[in-house]
């Protein structure tokens, strides 16, 4: 009996095989974009991972059934399961954006799910943490979302050696568009030519460009002069203050494959450039308005961060921490007439806050110890009694063999200095 | 555009509707649940939300169909959203036990989801803390299994007057069956019959007893009786050893519905009886075996505790936090010249961890003010310049009005006492 196909089990470590995941680093990832979050304001939010199909539909068009979990369940809705938050977002925001002062900054971290071929960093499902902005329009609010992006990224132990944010602009790409006299309806064919071109044969892109009437040699002369635009020289100063200017590139060969972008767009990457992108967002502010059916009109910026890419990335960098069960005592229990004083003990530091093992059957001394070693516990506990019937424990600090006695009813008081 | 029946929409606190849920207390819920299982030296797994319908059926019966969310997949493949983590547990234990220790002492918090009629207390979707103990068959391993139930609940501030373990014996009851005759082809039937006595009426239940040749009396004055086996009697010992007695106590109305369940079962409910079970689970010795097809036999025990009703019961009970964004301080930018500076500030603050808010873009001092005592924010800072040019931060207690003025340089380190 197997797991399907580009789906995940997540075991604790160390892991017994290569094609399984880290339990341990997934919540250790999550720890760390749940903290950052909390440091700029952020609120979490989440929504069901089953919609209703039109959820989706609605804001991507008929095609993207394709690459659904989409059926009919038993009371004949049609239903998928989410491949995206920003859907939910926005029937949260439109329900109940009365409710909350503006602007909004809201995070979530839902498991998405697309029926789609598996390739390298993309799976048929995967966790994604999502942050957004919503109902202000100013760009000091695009320098606030990427700072998060990047101290996300800085939380899991990343430096501007591992990774920085190509950061561009929708609306220059626009204007560029029109000035090449670019028609209308040729845009949205336009944007997936520039959003392909690091990736298509020159004469691939090239053809594409010549058929919504635009040169691909100004659309590279375009992206070789980097010119920022007023907008993205505000977001890059802003950043700068923060003492972040590091993290952050022009490149206009950033363009967000979606329609519905509409201001600055960015990405997040491997400086070697090894991986996909680690992160990706921008302006949306249409869509609010799109999705609620007119109700809610509301701008907003955001951002999604896979834990596939960043998983393999921190991996391959070594900057994931090694885990265990960070046991702090491995009880030792020699005689059995003790056990009761020793659950005792053992209860008492756990309520202290201390992790503990220890076996709840006989069990011989050398093997309890072995065991010990085992789980790297910090310490191993004896409880004995003493000549005059008084109970102590017997404390043996394993890295360091130092040993030391301490009555019972004190433990719990020396325990709170380890 | 609404969302499915049976599902829910996690929302920021306050809440802006009642039928809405609070992520803040779900998270908050997850995090007492992780850290008592730390503390218990269990380990975190996970698995796939969707997987193959036969890993169902095949614990199951084809009878659980009716109640699932399953389909058939774009590679015609049977699959089904979880209703349960035991199959996908078994199968990555019988996947990998020779890679660990035994025994395992493993937990998880999945979604799960049943398609089935809404009740209170009963979505169509539930988060349930999984906890399973792998690998082990002595009395001492029960009661370490219940002690983490306990525990887990105690985490969230709930008290022995708040709820119980009602702890009773699979083997027991097979025992009484035995003794009065039961023919082992009814078996399952009894059992069903014992698990719904509580709930129906006693002329119901005297006729299934009937059926498979028990009197419904003797049944009465085995639970009347309520003597515990040793088995049992080891299981409140040893809980007792550890100051936790007066959360247990024998309840042989309690047998677990499920087939598979071997020796110790028990539920945990509130103490007035106004909620459905709060938890349960007990011993499965032969399930692992069954899933996994003969290949791996493991004694097991293991128990679920939902967010549903143990949310409803806090939120009953009064025992429930107020969540806020937890915002330390709120920068007041009066003077945009120093937006640059006041950027640098919030910045260094949260690096070392304290939440930050401002506004973005200029806006009026008394609304900064007003957002800043809407957020509930700890203090309020004004980087300012002094008459030598120096900065200095102004910072005012927003609970006791105090205010101080600091250096800039010497902000975090004031900070760090907060």
């Amino acid at each position: 009996m197997q797991r399907l196909p580009g789906f995940r089990d997540f075991y604790p470590e160390p892991l017994p095989t290569s094609d399984v995941w880290s339990a341990d680093a997934r919540t250790w990832i999550f720890s760390r974009w749940r903290e950052t979050a909390r440091r700029y304001g952020f609120r979490e939010y989440d929504g069901p991972p089953l919609e209703p199909l039109e959820l989706f539909t609605l804001k991507s068009g008929e095609e993207i059934v394709g690459q659904l979990y989409n059926f009919t369940d038993k009371g004949e809705r049609e239903v998928a399961m989410r491949p995206e938050m920003t859907p939910t977002l926005a029937r949260l925001v439109s329900d109940a954006q009365r409710h909350y002062k503006k602007p909004f900054k809201w995070f979530a971290i839902p498991q998405l799910f697309r029926y789609e071929k598996q390739q390298k960093g993309r799976l048929r499902e995967h966790f994604q943490f999502n942050a957004d902005i919503i109902g202000e329009s100013n760009p000091g609010i695009d320098a606030e979302l990427i700072a998060l992006v990047i101290d996300s990224l800085r939380a899991t132990g990343l430096t501007a050696d591992d990774f920085v944010i190509r950061l561009s602009s929708r609306n220059a790409w626009q204007q560029f568009f029109e000035q090449a006299g670019g028609k209308p309806e040729n845009a949205y064919a336009f944007y997936q030519a520039v959003d392909k071109l690091e990736r298509e044969q020159p004469d691939v892109s090239a053809k594409k460009f010549a058929d919504v009437g635009v040169q691909i040699d100004s659309v590279n002369q375009f992206i070789e002069s980097g010119q920022p635009t007023e907008e993205l020289q505000s977001v890059i100063e802003q950043l700068t203050a923060r003492g972040l200017g590091e993290f952050v590139k022009i490149d206009y060969h950033i363009i967000r494959g979606l329609a519905y972008y509409t201001g600055v767009v960015f990405e997040a990457f491997d400086r070697k450039g090894e991986f996909r992108a680690i992160a990706g967002g921008g302006r949306y502010d249409n869509l609010v308005k799109l999705i609620s059916g007119g109700k809610v009109d509301l701008p907003a910026i955001g951002f999604g961060m896979g834990d596939v890419v960043l998983t393999n990335l921190l991996q391959e960098r070594g900057k994931l921490p090694e885990f265990t069960a960070g046991i702090d005592v491995y009880m030792l229990i020699e005689d059995e007439s003790l056990r009761g004083e020793s659950l005792k003990v053992i209860q008492q530091l756990r309520e202290s806050g201390k992790a503990i093992e220890f076996s709840t059957g006989p069990l011989k001394s050398d093997k309890q110890f072995k065991r010990a070693l085992e789980l790297k516990s910090k310490f191993m506990v004896r409880v004995e009694k003493s000549a005059d019937g008084a109970l102590v424990c017997r404390c043996k600090n394993l890295q360091t063999r130092d040993e030391k006695t301490v009555p019972a009813t004190e433990l719990e008081t020396w325990a709170s200095g380890w």
